[in-house]
């Protein structure tokens, strides 16, 4: 006796296709017996982890057989602390794509949509579809969200809408004023999830740019999520986190596993959240690797989008699946974005400065 | 403007309580200024880590800005290599929390039911609430599982089932015979779980013990789920896994999301599965710990439930609320399981000798 245990599933969940991650370093050398080998795919912190994390993470390691502490407490207080907010406004989480997961499955089920922009990061549908919610994409301006075309997609069933700033894999970001318009038209019964993931690359000397924690306060529907993945070097770890109101929190946090984040992920976020000079080491290497390729590809007569992260999307002539595949074998790994509706586009990670050479050298030889 | 966030989330989302955890050392420190706590709370191995995991994960650290492997394609390896079945019949978890969140969101939804027992493990209502399915519940027999109203439970409307064995917080199992009996009857649209994250503490010389994963050829309709945390003493670093057909395998890796497992986590259950001197250890520490404490109980005239587990359910006269603070102050946190229906019980994990000696002591204290 048997059965077919797709069909069986939930109606979203049999038409989800599994999320492609950057392709490892160890499958590659697996694959083409390759031994030196440059990735970036991930947008992962080249500097590896600050020595602060380090020591961190020794330390934790004599607690291995004790279950994590199920709240956070300390973490929390350290971020509650650094950002002005109650400690009652953090939700933690296995990742920002586990908060990005709890969010949905609080306010998704079928019957619901979320809206969200073409180009935006893909976690977004798949945790909808997951869901068995429904999906309303709005047309990207110049790759990047069109704030009014999303406003006016909310429909009565909407409960959320993702707005990714920087959005990955475009690296777009909306303008503070824009943003304020904006959540002053959203209904106070959609909840606006301002994904900044990336936000700690954004150049603090632009006016212009947003810092959702300030905006919670007047907008009680708001949640930020941020993570410990990307500037903080921690993405082996997984540790992300949401800030919204202590309502909301409550929420996020029924729905939350009760050991969702590790201890070692719990010692090394507080650790590195006091390595001050490790964050901004890691944005010079950002900022210094960002002219490097930008100048390096302009050389090679490529077009890209202005990122404010720490990656960019190079345009080409033509789909870049084989080109993918003749870099993989120069031993650098980047990103295929045709899953974003970018076939002629490759995302690439900033790094180190060799890498980033390594790179351009890669693509000048193929190209 | 503003809205009612808790009555905004979905219908099972609002009638969510979060899990309470095991008080964590720390917590009682700070609350009671204590210095020595003994913490039999949590089912955590009292051996702490292997020595394995600790080279494991120092070695690891290297990496922490890197993506852990989305596949876990060294450690499924593994995995299938010991057990004896195929990679693709494994899903790794962020625990066997996870796992066991990851097939409740792949089966229930609104309008479906999932079928458990009295006293069972709080994560399956947890789950089952979480996707707002509903909760069938038969009573329990000598504190066990009976198969027989469980299989006359199923509706029509039911998807999952889940028989822990050994149970958490009872300790009692199912036996060979009764479970393949059970298995023949349940309908192969109904997906049977099968939670063993005691698996390892059953003695093996039993004759009629359960090992889910020799059953799973027979019943294409059983998951069977597993962990690290307690018996292979990596609570903190959180991975536990299915094991399933291969059909069921990629409804589960679905809904997973891609970094779920930590690098650590993978490095450390790599390095734990090939030390099997640890795990014979560990059943020891264990079996006389056990020992000793039925032994203690049974001098100061407690009764108790038989457990296969690394805990045991002692029973007392009156409501064991105040008997739990009283154990606190003592410096010794046990677990109340008043959620479980068992007002009367405590649920005490085994602990190293002098450990139980200290709960001994403290128990003859406040009695």
């Amino acid at each position: 006796m048997s059965c077919d245990y797709i069909a069986l599933a939930n109606q979203g969940v049999q038409g989800l296709s599994p999320y492609q991650a950057g392709k490892p370093i160890e499958e590659l050398q697996r694959e083409l017996g390759l031994k030196h080998i440059v990735k970036l795919a991930s947008n992962e912190n080249p500097l590896g982890p600050s020595p602060n994390v380090l020591a961190a993470v020794d330390k934790a390691a004599a607690e291995i057989a004790r279950y994590p502490d199920s709240n956070g407490f300390e973490l929390k207080a350290a971020l509650a602390n650094k950002l002005g907010v109650a400690a009652e406004q953090i939700t933690l989480g296995n990742g920002s794509n586990d908060v990005l997961e709890l969010i949905t499955r609080a306010y998704i089920e079928p019957g619901k949509s979320a809206v969200y922009s073409q180009h935006a990061f893909i976690v977004y549908p798949l945790a909808i579809q997951a869901c068995s919610g429904r999906s309303i994409v709005t047309k990207a301006k110049d790759w990047g969200h069109d704030l009014n075309a999303m406003a006016d997609a909310i429909a009565d069933d909407t409960q959320l809408l993702f707005i990714a700033n920087p959005n990955n894999p475009t690296g777009t970001v909306v303008d503070e004023a824009s943003l304020v318009n904006f959540l002053d038209k959203v209904p106070a019964n959609v909840v606006v999830v301002l994904d900044e993931a990336y936000f700690e690359y954004v150049e603090a000397s632009d006016d212009d740019s947003v810092d959702g924690v300030a905006l919670l306060k007047h907008y009680p529907n708001l949640i930020v999520t941020r993570t410990f993945s990307k500037a903080y070097g921690l993405a082996a770890l997984r540790v992300g986190y949401a800030i919204a109101s202590p309502e909301i929190t409550d929420v996020l946090n029924r729905v939350r596993a009760p050991f969702n984040v590790n201890s070692m992920a719990l010692a090394a976020a507080q650790a590195v959240l006091a390595d001050d000079e490790y964050l901004q080491q890691g944005r010079q290497v950002n900022a210094e690797g960002m002219k490097q390729l930008t100048q390096g590809f302009d050389t090679l007569g490529l077009t890209y989008i202005p990122s404010a992260g720490n990656f960019i999307a190079v345009e080409f002539a033509t789909d870049t699946a084989e080109l993918y595949q003749k870099l993989l074998k120069e031993g650098v790994i980047v990103r295929p974005v045709g899953i974003y509706e970018m076939p002629n586009h490759l995302r690439v990670s900033i790094g180190l400065e060799a890498e980033n050479t390594a790179l351009l050298d890669a693509l000048k030889k193929v190209l």
